[in-house]
């Protein structure tokens, strides 16, 4: 993936799906950016036909802000990078779509990250949001660990570091468990007190758990025990899927998502040593995944 | 609450309510069944206008089978065990219900649980069903331990223990945890080979983890030893509970709900000695609330 010579009159989108949003990036052969758009969820786990239609619509703004209409689309090469298509089944479904481009490569949200975090070239990165999730692809050999969606997976992420940090508050709260900062620092952060806590976060979802991760953080960071420990398993699954990425050939790995700095200095100094900025976004990640499968494919056939 | 003498001449309503259902016990004064009724859910924490109507439908339905047309509710004394009420919010609400009985008293569902299984007596119960709670009623003081609902509270339950199997199941998938009989296990009970675990419970409920709390069992019984370790920490969770409860005064409790037996052989022995069966049900438990509490009422009328 590191040489590629793209189609010089071909235009290129690079897209970037999620539960949230779908961003698209239009350039041409050289990478020059010609416009860009932004629409709804594109996540095919969670909506198939609601994820085509959200990358439609971002590409469509793209394409309008360099001043050409709709049937443009059809010219097009564009790659893809999708939340939920990790998942065999998605990935089926979400490629029998009719699309509208000239060319559609479709691959995981995380793949997209992790080329746009080494400028197009193999590499390593954890993402830790919400979710969490490691990924390395050195020599078009990719692996991917944990993710698998909260409250079951995602280890060490935004979702499960509240989750953990609130069960040992609740443990406090009935004498069950050691005593903890995280108790009083809880109730402060939700303005509920002892059992009004239960109420609420009754029927919360993992960004609602998400959102008292900076509770834990900081109880941890002020020397809780109890929330230090917390933090102690997260770091050292993060090591431990940092070690999978280097068993992989991987030296070097971005630490992505919006925990990801504040989690650095809880890892062990062997991970800390190989974490490296990213070089530019997943939108951008998507154009190389575009040109390289595009450029793979045409010498294919004039080979 | 040992004596009590419950107004002759009245009748009684003994009423259960719970997440997915209602169940109405009619007795009168000398405790006699006279009728019984069964209808929709009544968690008023989950729906308060449906939890009140299910407990006016079951009562109709109970004075049915007795002889009795809907409007004889206003001369029968209620006594109301719910689910949710232990939220203070939710005890609030529920008592301004223009209820139709000529007297309802409120109570939490394991109080009455708790009363029903030790015949109306001073008592204590752990019930470890899809949920988990430790209760103790001691001399009129009463405490609760645990609950709370899922995912952050019911350690040591059916969805507790099916939520740490998956955990681990998809640690090992990963190899980011050991090896373990689980993963095999998880795949045969759902059908779902590797990745598509994730799809087979993205949006699973408490009931769903639950019902993968039988794969934890067997697999721990079979010696495997990370569902040994997980069970291993259910029963330390559930030695606590049992701890809490000793230190109220109970010397015995009797261990409800559809997980309660599987789990007796993996409690201490100080525990496993304290464990009684329940001589009744819990809408029988608030037929005797019912009656012990009118009969207060009366008595401070009358002194």
């Amino acid at each position: 993936m590191t040489s590629h010579t793209p189609d010089a009159s071909r235009l290129y989108l690079g897209i970037d799906g999620g539960g949230s949003k779908c961003r698209a990036l239009l350039t041409d052969a050289t990478g020059r950016t010609l416009g860009c758009g932004i629409s709804g969820p594109a996540n095919p786990f969670q909506n198939l036909e609601q994820a085509c239609d959200s990358i439609t619509r971002a590409s469509t703004e793209a394409l309008a802000q360099a001043g050409l209409g709709g049937q443009a689309l059809g010219g097009v090469i564009a790659g893809v990078g999708l939340a939920g298509v990790n998942i065999p089944r998605v990935y089926e479904q979400m490629s029998l779509w009719s699309n509208p481009f000239a060319a559609l490569y479709l691959t995981t949200d995380i793949h997209i990250a992790c080329l746009g975090a080494h400028g197009g070239e193999d590499g390593a990165v954890i993402v830790v949001g919400t979710g969490s999730v490691g990924y390395v692809c050195e020599r078009g050999d990719s692996h991917s660990y944990g993710a698998h969606g909260f409250p079951f997976g995602d280890k060490a992420s935004g979702a499960w570091l509240g989750l953990e940090g609130l069960k040992a508050a609740l443990l406090c709260l009935d004498g069950l468990g050691p005593q903890t900062a995280l108790l009083a620092a809880t109730e402060a952060h939700l303005h509920a007190r002892g059992l009004n806590l239960v109420a609420a976060m009754a029927g919360a979802r993992s960004r609602d758990y998400g959102a008292l991760a900076p509770v834990v953080l900081a109880c941890a960071e002020a020397g809780d025990a109890v929330a230090t420990a917390i933090m102690e398993e997260a770091a050292a699954y993060l090591d431990a899927l940092a070690a999978k990425l280097f068993a992989h050939g991987a030296e070097r790995f971005a630490l992505l998502g919006g925990l990801g700095q504040r989690l650095v200095p809880w890892l062990s100094p062997e991970s800390r040593a190989a974490v490296i900025a990213a070089q530019g976004q997943p939108d951008e990640g998507a154009v190389s995944y575009a040109m390289a499968r595009h450029s793979a494919a045409v010498n294919r056939r004039v080979s």
